[in-house]
């Protein structure tokens, strides 16, 4: 069994010290450290991989990583919500989001047209430029298909981005499919739904994409989940491998809890009796907010993976 | 301002009694009696109310108590994830669901058949026997509807089965929409995908909803959320009412926090920000497990209700 | 194995039909219904309890709840924070706490002499009420006695208070002693130093209170712990219980996670490999806000034990 | 107002480059870069400051990194519980613990004298070591000193241990003063007491080390506080600085949150009602684990110091 080890501090350390110092310290430090273990036999074993996240991280600025992790052809499957969709177009128009505070004035920031999340704000009119842009695109792919999934029509939207820190730009140009199971929620099922009012034959087909992970996932190959907080997108990713006899490989990072038998805080160990992870499969869990984790773990699979020259 | 009362038992308190004695305590118990009075401020006023709740809600017995709230009529529109509606429809067909604990050796219910949602146990017959019934129903309303919103085809749903304490079968007869904005997830998901890969022409239109939303929510009607736990049933909901305005009342139960930028913690003030709650909106929030929070507070709800002679 | 069985509202629903209708619920329900199984084998076993809590529920109006625990012998031992005591002195003087909210305007508070906790506020002038008192209290007690106990002098001054719902009062009339280990701390901590100043012989002898458990336990009693909250109350007493052997019976209520290797989030199973919880000690853990599920509980196990004619 | 800005990997990416771009990040990232900055002020201005910390994070490898912030005179008060104390000993004296994980057969741990903390695991035998060491410490000390405050005791035994990683070495060789207000709690405590029983005269006076908080901190002092966790350490820090005035600066880190009124949950804000954090005082919290939040964050707050020629 491994001893626990004092962390000392050592001028210009690098993340990847920093976290193989924290295989030494034991909690979510030692978590931490055997989640870049797992995704590091993801890699090495061409697993198929799921990258899951919420909208909130797309209006941090982990949303250019996302992309980044998509031109390095991280995962193959990216699941998330039409939240994340709408804001990635946002940003690829220019659309700049404000740093601000967890205790606001939020009657005030309602007046100025100021839209919070967390300490994050969203201006009203970012969203007027969303609106434009999507009945632009939405008519130009309506002329090429008027029954298309969601992944079909992201990849479409994908195509027309300028935008390389687009997470929609860099899935489209490097074989990822994007699954939105929630896709008609939100400003961008919003602005569907203002299509097909004038387009009543236009179709969002969402039960397709069920069978476009069928037919690219097969019980031969590898499959692993990265899933970073929970709701439809960590269900969607986990279930979708279930289909073709579950997860090699898991890391759950979130900030949930298991106690009132949410998915959301579902363990990886709850996960193996479903065969939602192999009785054998191997996983991690960290507790934490991913704005912090997730670059310090990713940063450390990547370095770790350029000296194994997977990247 | 209200002073802090010492809590007092006396034999055979009523839940009533109780929560009238947490208006007096402080913490998460005022937030309670506090949302007491909002909700019942919702139904003096003829607010139209969205009741959000998640699968894991249904596996616990809320189940049940979610459909008598449709036979007294005190939601308007419930939204909430396939995983309810898959599990609502077992429970129809007499499948019973165990108590079990957080502890368990998942290998070896796996190899039981024995799938674990926190301390609750579903058999993996239960999904086999929902299997069957899906593919009856989905023929049947197939032959009347080729193209269906999810909340028609969970009202057909609805009408075929016998169980009053069915959710859909309350809802169906109570003239409460249910929408489910990922209703493409889970089993019920897998089953419409095997169904269309028969009958191709088979559409299930999500973006239809948004069209009944807009029809049945008006600026002039007050509206009102009572959301338990978060994710897409939460957001959907209270998008919806910003749809013709926000939200009059608002109440939240959930085991979020906001520190991380999540829809599911977010708070009633950040709603502000987006007019998602109105200005003057009145809301109360309680953070805790809703199988106890949920019956305390409603089974309150529903006492005062009939002293006032509203049910 | 239990099955799940559907929670439904009937008018005027008694606490205790409530809590045994969560025994059917999972989750922290059927937590709620476990817990108060393991609290009655407490009592029918005669088992010596000690019931830990912080001093924010002393704040609350769980305060007077205590104390009628006392008076109707529950606990054998009580644990607690200074916190806690010196606010159960200022409500025993008459001072009032008033319920705010959690979102409020600290620097104007501040102005107003008016201190938060959560959604709580205590006036200034109830400490300086609280500091008359203590220096009249030590300047008796140091009278009979220059080195004393914690236990000691806690019962000396709960014998001057003359409120029923006191903690004290009830405390020092029931022959329950209360053990403060952090007692230096806080505005009690401060006055008990002020006084030292003038009377430098003047000792509070922390070290004797854990002679005092290790004669009033022995290997042969039952031993149970009450912890609400975590902290060094909560350690404490289960420290205290495995100095005789460890607990047969506990019921763990706190808000923690035991993701981060915290005592206060420290699950019932990892105090078994400590001893402090025997092999086959029962327990039960409940995750939620105390002002809510304590008194829910509580009066439930009171119910029960009225009817078993324990009380 | 500053705007979120994508972040990108670059290899080999040093700790603070990245918490540089946190910056950028939103959430909890924000957060971590804002209480470097915070901190930073705290050295710059000569603050006086309090490092509290509880007894898990020394269980973990983090005791070396307090130790390590010692020698670098980065606090200038320390404050915990005695279960530290113990530990830091125990691992002085050349003990090990292991690292295991959360799921844990804790009755078979038990037979094998291994007990557990979240993922660590303390072996039954590093506690007779401790033992041994304990009473003949106490006994040297005793010839010295029969009445003795904690730091003064606390200062005795870092002067007797030869270990540089251990944090009662550098302490006392920093002359940074240890307050540990529960110091009778734990096996620490209980040694105290079987010395005792032994030497009745021997008294170790907590009161006294208040005295010296009061001497050692004055009104005109910039104080400051770096808050790990919750608990009585952290009460203690703040209200000792609350005595000379209030805090300039404070960096709370913990996962608990204010929902329920607790001190480990209180927010900056709430700090401000008491005057307990000055109405213009600068604060930041991030919630998180410590083990991964402490280091990322006081890596960067010493490779800043050295720059700056701080350190």
């Amino acid at each position: 069994m491994k001893k626990v080890k004092d962390f000392l501090w050592k001028p210009n350390l690098t993340v990847e010290d920093c976290v193989n110092k924290f295989g030494n310290l034991g909690y979510q430090a030692s978590e931490l450290k055997e989640a870049v273990e797992v995704i590091l036999k993801m890699k090495r074993t061409n697993s198929k991989i799921f990258l899951s996240f919420t909208s909130n991280m797309v209006t941090s600025g982990l949303r250019g990583f996302f992309a980044q992790l998509c031109s390095l052809k991280i995962p193959n499957f990216l699941v998330t919500t039409s939240g994340s969709i709408e804001e990635d177009i946002m940003k690829s128009a220019g659309e700049k989001f404000l740093i601000f505070n967890f205790d606001a004035d939020d009657v005030q920031l309602h007046e100025k047209g100021e839209n919070r999340i967390g300490n994050l704000l969203i201006k009203t009119e970012s969203y007027l430029k969303f609106e434009d842009l999507m009945q632009k695109y939405l008519k130009d792919i309506y002329k090429k298909k008027k029954r298309i999934s969601p992944s079909e029509l992201l990849k479409e939207i994908g195509l027309k981005i300028k935008d390389k820190n687009s997470i929609l730009y860099q899935a489209a140009r490097n074989d990822i499919s994007i699954f939105c199971p929630g896709i008609i929620d939100s400003s961008f099922g919003f602005h569907l739904f203002m299509f097909q009012q004038k387009y009543p034959d236009f179709i969002v087909d969402n039960i397709w994409d069920m069978g476009k992970i069928t037919t690219q996932l097969s019980f031969e190959d590898k499959k692993a989940v990265i899933s970073l907080g929970g709701g439809i997108s960590k269900h969607y990713s986990i279930f979708s491998s279930l289909l073709s006899g579950g997860l090699d490989y898991a890391v759950y990072m979130t900030t949930s809890h298991p106690t009132s038998g949410s998915l959301s805080g579902a363990t990886t160990q709850e996960a193996k009796s479903w065969g939602k992870i192999k009785d054998d499969g191997e996983s991690a869990t960290i507790i934490g907010d991913v704005t912090i984790t997730f670059p310090i773990m990713m940063s450390t699979v990547l370095d770790k993976m350029k000296k194994e020259e997977l990247i």
